[in-house]
């Protein structure tokens, strides 16, 4: 490796690198029914039914900036966070295990205010916090969530099911919490230098609330176990539809075409987007952290998940070859690209 | 809270913080066995089965320092610390997933070598990697482990179960570890300045694997069940014998009396400390991440212990009055105290 420079992670990608560092695991144990490369692991447990585990890391100054993230709120949001890849299998989540890596500044009182948040939100999940992790930080705060779900072995929806002609469908608006985001990131820079900062949210208390404190779909599923529904495939949306919807195709090779005035858009998305000279469709295409439920199901569906109510059609799979594009009002395709590591 | 000062988490203690923020909890799932407070939680699974999972977060300048740290080893003790919360609950460890936190200075070869060394460790106890996520970092490299093993319900060894009279079992001599990273830290201190280091390590191998790469003692857990043993109480010795041991005790709600010269350590363990000016009673108290197990069984059982041959016994389980205590060769009795935070 002497006259090799090293590889860039960002020129990778984050799912590029996974893709290098798991794909060629096999696994050993029987148990074992899923390696890497979907919301969550599937382990089996025998007499029909499996559990499912996912693990997920936030890092202060990358995932959130504690300047303006209330520590309740995002004890509730990691909660969310590790949930969602539970719901995004079709598994139910039952518990919840946090790892924190904590900085001197740091209070015991901090901490509760976090263990509250996300003991409220285990609360109205019905998921029980079964144990952690407490180390040092030399730097800031950063969290651990691994969250275990369970569910009968063939009702597990996977990321690879989606076939030709399926629809595609989301569970709610998109790009509101790329908008709070938007928004809490402006008020601090106006605000850096003002002794008293008093913040301008009014009008926009649904897109900090989708930011801050999002709630895991888990309506949704149990929706769809009440109308019968099995998606033939699914992934929690968090990186953005865009990329999520990429991740949904090459699992299951095949392309799709969704429809940019079906993509559900808040009416406060929007106009702050357009206060803010941003694209409200590139904020719901590739805003992220909305934590809805991304899936396909059978053409012959269509009228049954109309039914639930909660759910927008926005497109169907197409042929591999077709590749995953977006169609506008007036007939154009674009190509949907994924912005690479985003954060990095 | 405003006339309140916040509380330091140092006065505490790890383990107060993990009281004050979990003892509170009730399970709201039929299949939470057991909430925060063990080496790992016991969900069930029904049919008579358990899984156990356990969660351990490592960061660079805390838990590892990379100047001296290769990278291989680092991926192969982080599976190991794993999968020992797994075995301290007499469970076979199966699925591990990985969480990391990378910074852009890290390169995807250097990652490679870290899910090398984990791959490594992972065959050797037959243990497969399910997932895992990736995140960026603003500072240094972070590792968040999940682990999950499978036990029969009948078969799972709490912290809890030790009562008077047991016998206190440990797996491998104390304080290799410790000296391990004592030499570590030496040779990096005296040779800052040296253009081209060459540490002196001659004779002192056996250290530096207890440090770098310890293994996880599976062989214990197939030699307890081929005997037919099932230890009262378990724990992984992580945080030190004489922190571990009050663990037990506190679960346990019993006092422990173990004999100083009972307590294995290596002779280069000895040689490398007196050398340092370190007591090397301290270093197998005190020293941590040796990754034994330490464990009781009934007085009965001695000679069937005896006969693993790879079991020291140390001491005895006392009532709680007694407190957790070691006793000199002249027959002095020590209270044993933890250190409190110690990584703080």
């Amino acid at each position: 490796m002497a006259d090799k420079q090293p590889t860039q992670i960002a020129s990778l990608g984050e799912f590029g690198l996974i893709d290098r560092l798991t794909s060629h695991l096999k696994p050993r144990n029987a148990s074992t029914l899923t390696a890497a490369g979907d919301d969550a692991a599937v382990i089996d447990c025998g007499g029909g039914r499996v559990m499912v585990v996912s693990t997920d890391m936030m890092m202060e100054g990358i995932d959130f900036d504690l300047t303006y993230f209330p520590l309740k709120h995002l004890g509730y949001k990691v909660v969310t966070r590790g949930v969602s890849d539970i719901l995004a299998m079709n598994a139910r989540p039952r518990q919840i295990l946090l790892s924190l890596g904590v900085s001197a500044k740091i209070s015991v009182e901090t901490l509760e205010e976090l263990y509250n948040g996300a003991e409220t939100a285990c609360k109205e999940l019905g998921v029980d916090i079964v144990g952690g992790d407490t180390t040092a930080s030399v730097t800031g705060l950063t969290i651990n969530i691994t969250a275990v779900g369970e569910a009968a072995r063939d009702e597990v929806v996977y990321r690879k099911g989606a076939s030709e002609h399926d629809l595609i469908c989301i569970t709610g608006n998109l790009g509101a919490a790329y908008m709070g985001l938007h928004l809490l990131e402006r008020e601090k820079r106006v605000l850096s230098d003002v002794a008293d900062p008093e913040p301008q949210f009014a009008g926009n208390e649904y897109l900090l609330e989708s930011y801050l404190k999002p709630r895991a779909r888990q309506d949704i599923i149990e929706a769809l176990a009440e109308e019968g529904i099995r998606p033939t495939a699914m992934i929690d949306l968090s990186d953005g539809l865009a990329s999520d919807l990429r991740q949904l195709c090459k699992a299951s090779a095949c392309g799709a075409r969704i429809y940019l005035e079906r993509i559900p858009i808040a009416q406060q998305t929007t106009a702050l987007a357009e206060q803010m000279n941003i694209d409200p469709v590139v904020a719901a295409l590739n805003g992220g952290e909305d934590h809805q439920l991304l899936f396909t199901v059978p053409l012959a569906m269509q009228e049954k998940v109309m039914r639930m109510g909660l759910v927008d059609v926005i497109g169907h799979i197409t042929p591999a070859q077709s590749g995953v594009c977006l169609v506008t009002p007036d007939g154009e395709q674009i190509a949907l690209r994924a912005p690479a590591f985003d954060r990095e």
